[in-house]
């Protein structure tokens, strides 16, 4: 393994070098068969077990009921966006959505083509620097779904519990699946790119509750439905094969490392440094509303911009990369994300100190 | 390189080997950055110069004009049977189809969701056996666009020429893409999942003529527009990176190897010899007419299904796998795509004759 730097980007995202390492090979030849993992035909036994097995890693890491189906989809998580409506939302019905972020503020305007949207909290006006508590806001009850957006990368916020409301819930994961243990059978719906807790870009993993396949229009295009990949189980076309072999390798990696509850856990020891130096360092001021701080993504601002240019360019020089913060937000953010290792947290938590007293 | 099996498989097909092993050693370390090449951001500087580099050697090799677009997509060609409809034709509006083969078929289906559509050729009714000439259809002075899939993987047939009609174009060429010259300028729109001629699985290509970006409705969810990609680079939302990465290695070979014209000089000197066989050997009969024999895939059977399964078994047993037809037409087939070596074809042609004459 060559020297590594601490990539702390939003994602695609840092992976653990163990799948790294077994992908390369695995590319070349895989398992000794003298084919590469690529070139293998999607309906061969070598690949078929290959997402038979990724398939019941995710059910059992994250305690997934059988009247769900594990779907491996393609388009990322913005396809999702139009897909939970366009299958899941009749014309005329109303469906809930919390506006905390980007992600969900697009994820409601393609809802809106579908059906009629009740959008009952919006962070927007304060920078979405908070996400909300179950009191503060009411669902309909003609509504079909509560949407929202567990982690959202991009402020650095996260809901600290799902929310507590008598109605489905449908979430987008994308930036903290796995990264803690969830009631699964409290959603009809939960989906999430790869590229942060799972694996490479290029898959989507949606998790759905059996009974909504059949909701979907006859209008809807084949590849647009659930139902169709859940009844071909996820190979009704070509799937996403390498990056769906990758989630594979990155679920038995958290396996190892103990499961859900106890990445939550070091999870908890990488973020907590990390805000202790924000709240106790002058220098640095946190995005996100302590309540709603996210173990993901952490999110802070220096006093100028100038300054966290230099933060940011000083950082690089000694092998932490990645901390630029979002354009629509600027500032820093260090994205850490299940493999991203304790080390790193360490050394940038090291470099806060010594350039607050440098700069301070 | 450990012992290569030759692979036959219809797609994901088989890669040239430098493409697997740089592949292999960037997906650890890319460039000796300390990152892997899918842990980059997708819109890292990095990152960005892979998916520009491709993207160039794309329209340098196709000869793509200026006035298209090239794009990088998810949800394979099947995702495309909906979105060319959906972009480009009006509700009332007519499109005219040949139908050549299943893929087709299923284009067919998903266009009637958005217009009137014209099937003006089927070779169906006789097991998809031939592509028409063009004096054997007509296209209606009132269709939008002429659709046809170049290539039909799974009867072996090709079309030889491109179809000269006074219409737009619009082809699927997953299976037969940069086998040979084309010129783009004939078509209103090509694509291409990429797992044949391109690379692995993951991404598909579509090449679209500018002015056809702006039909789109206001009712189209945006990642379904092809001009939401087209304004953002296919950087609209994260991209099948690794996928993306590996067509640039594979143009970057067939920029080696000379180029479009260079490879159809060598596809048609690895198809020669098999057809040879199949027509000299009493044994084998091809599933296509002639005139219709595809350069990428070719097709044969044997006088019983029991031959045919001894054949492939006997064929794996000395390293030549995935002959298998499919499962629709049953037989053989072996796909030789734009990586598929020389040998690998002399080896199945020798088989051949050894097989017919133990068993003939």
């Amino acid at each position: 393994m060559p020297e590594r730097i601490f990539n702390f980007s939003p994602g695609p995202a840092t992976l653990p070098p163990a799948v790294l390492q077994e992908a390369a090979a695995d590319i070349v030849n895989f398992k000794n068969s003298g084919i590469g993992l690529i070139e293998l035909s999607h309906r061969s036994k070598a690949f078929m077990a290959v997402a038979e097995e990724t398939e019941a890693l995710i059910r059992e890491l994250m305690g997934i009921p059988n009247n769900y189906k594990v779907l491996f989809l393609q388009g990322g998580a913005s396809s999702q966006f139009f897909m939970v409506p366009m299958n899941l939302l009749g014309s005329g019905q109303k469906a809930t959505y919390l506006n905390t972020g980007v992600w969900a503020k697009k994820a409601i305007k393609e809802a809106k083509l579908f059906g009629q949207v009740e959008v009952a909290y919006s962070s927007e006006e304060i920078t979405y620097k908070r996400v909300p508590r179950d009191d503060e806001y009411t669902v309909s009850a003609d509504s079909q779904y509560l949407y929202f957006v567990t982690n959202n990368t991009i402020y650095g916020t996260q809901f600290p519990t799902m929310p507590a409301k008598d109605i489905m819930l449908i979430a987008d994961m994308s930036s903290d699946i796995l990264s803690r243990p969830v009631d699964v059978s409290k959603f009809g719906l939960i989906f999430a790119g790869a590229q942060k807790n799972m694996g490479p870009a290029g898959v989507t993993v949606a998790i759905v509750r059996e009974d909504l396949l059949d909701r979907v229009g006859d209008k809807v295009p084949t590849m647009l439905k659930y139902k169709t990949h859940a009844d071909k189980d996820s190979m009704f076309n070509t799937p996403p094969c390498f990056s769906l072999y990758c989630v594979g390798l990155v679920m038995r990696w958290l396996k190892q490392m103990g499961g859900a509850a106890a990445i939550e856990k070091i999870n908890r020891e990488k973020a907590a440094p990390l805000y202790e130096a924000i709240d106790s360092l002058a220098l640095y001021r946190g995005h996100a509303e302590k309540e709603s701080r996210s173990l993901m993504n952490v999110t802070f601002n220096l006093p100028t911009p100038e300054l966290e240019a230099q933060f940011i360019r000083e950082a690089g020089a000694i092998g932490l990369d990645g901390l630029k913060g979002h354009r629509s937000v600027g500032g820093c953010r260090a994205s850490i994300y299940n493999a991203f290792p304790k080390e790193g947290v360490e050394k940038l938590v090291a470099f806060m100190a010594d350039f607050a007293k440098k700069n301070g």
